[in-house]
């Protein structure tokens, strides 16, 4: 019997039909009124499609979606912390009727992904949406302004999910949480500590990652692989360079590198609880959460994102935090250090500001080694000139 | 109200009597037929005196003491992996009776340090209990040779403290549960990580203590004061290097230092649950369980005392054990890591023996950085020039 984490709620519940069934769905969805997701909606069904989101079975109903943004709750009372919703135009409402079963296609071309059956439509309050999940009405926010760009109406009921969109075919590491359950368990795993990552690991991350395979069985390295925000590190480059440190620096049999589909919210705290319940649908018995996790800006406090595991219940969630201060090279030590283990002053540790980083690796220059490893360096030096280049 | 881990079995029972009642129990004892202790067994007296082997309340029964040695609890169902029991020969036997008070004295001089009174004289059989409690019978294992060195009869009882010798007075460091758990407390601390110590602090064991600090809110570094085997480094040096390490290489509101007086029974595994058992009644939510923790010669498997952990009801302890491989510093990681996070091979690793060290202190010389802090090595060299000049 497995020893992991539980999933949340109890049950994984993946949506994707049996591959069996795929094609007389898809028939069959061809004839419907059909709508097309936003990137991010896109991605969030293949989340549900995956059992990542279990127990959603769908996107949420004004019920669930209200005590979501006002309690981090769904209707049962289960933690949620960040809507999950499927926006449409009034002009979208007018040809479509509670009780319809809808086709929904993607955001790229107008493959079918998938189909709904509405059981609600419903206006809802943008401002008060996003001042209650990211704290801020300000546009300059991407989730923000994400949110003011879709409709006005969300459409809600479960889905059917036909196929994982292109997300399977671009990445080799694409993996839903069945797969790398049976994944942990083969290697007899119990505890996993899970690394959100959306950008190139260096030392600093590498560091957190090292400190969580010490203390638990296993590491799961696990990029998020949904449109990032401009100036973000392109998934395929970071991929690159996951590849190069897990050949380079990482044990093999204590690794398991796999990417989900989700879009960044860029909301912090509420984020990180997110990124939580996510992993332990995955099977993940610690998630390691650092310095401005799921920040974007100056929108969140520094440990936001590490206090709000304090304001829940023990028994929201079995996954716990792995809460981890800033870290840096320090001189003195002639380590990898945080202010919890480091004693010397600022003078001795390596700082280097992402501007700076950013310069010399356009440069074709390599940063210290005790700031990125040199295969990392070549990657994002290569990436660069690339993007000089365009 | 203190959010730390509760004492075993519930409740800190300290057995020394308050300091105004002293005087006129040390005069009432003196009076009495009189006992004179082993130095493990009057460091064990302390131990109760200070309430670090709660919920003990004297030296062990028999029911106590049959079931701690076959199955590790004491007889109300509790977690006790060793007995803490009181020898005397058959000659001494002679003159006491059940119902007895009788005084109990230094090892070292006629200092009376507690009273007892005696509910059950036994005889006990040595081999069964070394075979038990070390898992051999071998006279080279110093903690077989001591028991079969004591009495052949087991004096028990309830016992009042008078002294706590002269530990307070040698160590600066020497404090108990009840200080330990107001210091945690005040500092805020909820997560505190213990860490057992009969050796000075190398890099290695810097690093197991650092991962700990990254994890936990504080560092109780606890080094064993009482009196170690042979060719063990004396406690007085080891607190030295303690000291320096603190001074140069630990931010000092994230670590405290305290001793505590018990001698090491080299048990391997059952003494790492010991361990455990006292580092809960000071208040530490962990254990840091290195690689052969408590071991001694080639008695234990490098892991079993890591294992013997799982082998108990999760609800025995609160304390949980962090277990952290065998550490090493290596070129190609450039860090300290263990074979959870270093993929490179054997000649990457810094490998110096246990005894070309001892000769390069030896010789005034001091062993790489990456081994051995210079400040501590500069304490182990003056050491071992004194040990050469007698």
């Amino acid at each position: 019997m497995s020893k992991l984490v539980p999933p949340h709620g109890g049950e994984l519940i993946p949506l994707l039909v049996h591959e069996g069934k795929q094609l007389a769905s898809l028939k069959a969805a061809s004839l419907l009124t059909s709508v097309k997701m936003s990137s991010k909606e896109e991605s969030d069904l293949v989340m549900l499609a995956m059992g990542a989101f279990s127990p959603l079975e769908g996107f949420m109903g004004k019920e669930d979606y209200l005590r979501v943004i006002k309690e981090m709750r769904l209707g049962n009372g289960l933690l949620w912390p960040i809507p999950v919703t499927l926006s449409i135009t009034t002009e979208q409402a007018n040809a479509i009727r509670e009780g319809d079963k809808i086709a929904l296609t993607s955001a790229l071309n107008d493959d079918i992904l998938g189909s709904m059956t509405i059981t609600e439509m419903f206006t809802y309050d943008k401002s008060f949406e996003v001042r209650q999940v990211f704290g801020t009405t300000d546009l300059n926010h991407p989730g923000v302004a994400k949110t003011f760009n879709q409709g006005d109406i969300y459409l809600a009921g479960p889905v059917v999910a036909f196929s994982e969109g292109s997300y399977r075919k671009s990445f080799p590491e694409f993996a839903g949480p069945v797969e790398t359950r049976s994944l942990f368990c083969e290697k007899g795993w119990e505890t996993v500590a899970a690394f959100q990552t959306r950008n190139p690991i260096h030392r600093s991350h590498e560091y957190l990652t090292k400190i969580a395979m010490e203390v638990c069985d296993g590491l799961f390295i696990h990029p998020i692989v949904g449109n990032l925000k401009p100036g973000d590190i392109p998934a395929d480059v970071r991929m690159e360079c996951y590849r190069v440190m897990l050949e380079n620096y990482y044990p093999k049999n204590k690794v398991v590198l796999k990417v989900y589909p989700m879009e960044m919210r860029y909301a912090g705290p509420k984020e990180a609880l997110l990124h939580a319940i996510i992993r332990q649908n995955f099977g993940c018995s610690h998630l390691i959460i650092g310095r401005d996790h799921a920040g974007v800006g100056n929108y969140y406090g520094p440990y936001d994102a590490q206090k709000i595991f304090d304001e829940i219940r023990p028994s929201d969630l079995s996954i716990r935090p792995l809460k981890i201060d800033n870290t840096f090279w320090c001189h003195s030590c002639f380590s990898m250090a945080t202010l919890n283990t480091c004693p010397h002053s600022n003078e001795n540790h390596l700082n280097i500001s992402g501007t700076r980083i950013r310069e010399m690796l356009s440069a074709g220059e390599r940063p210290p080694e005790e700031y990125s490893r040199k295969e990392v360096s070549d990657i994002l030096i290569r990436y660069y000139q690339t993007l000089k280049a365009n």
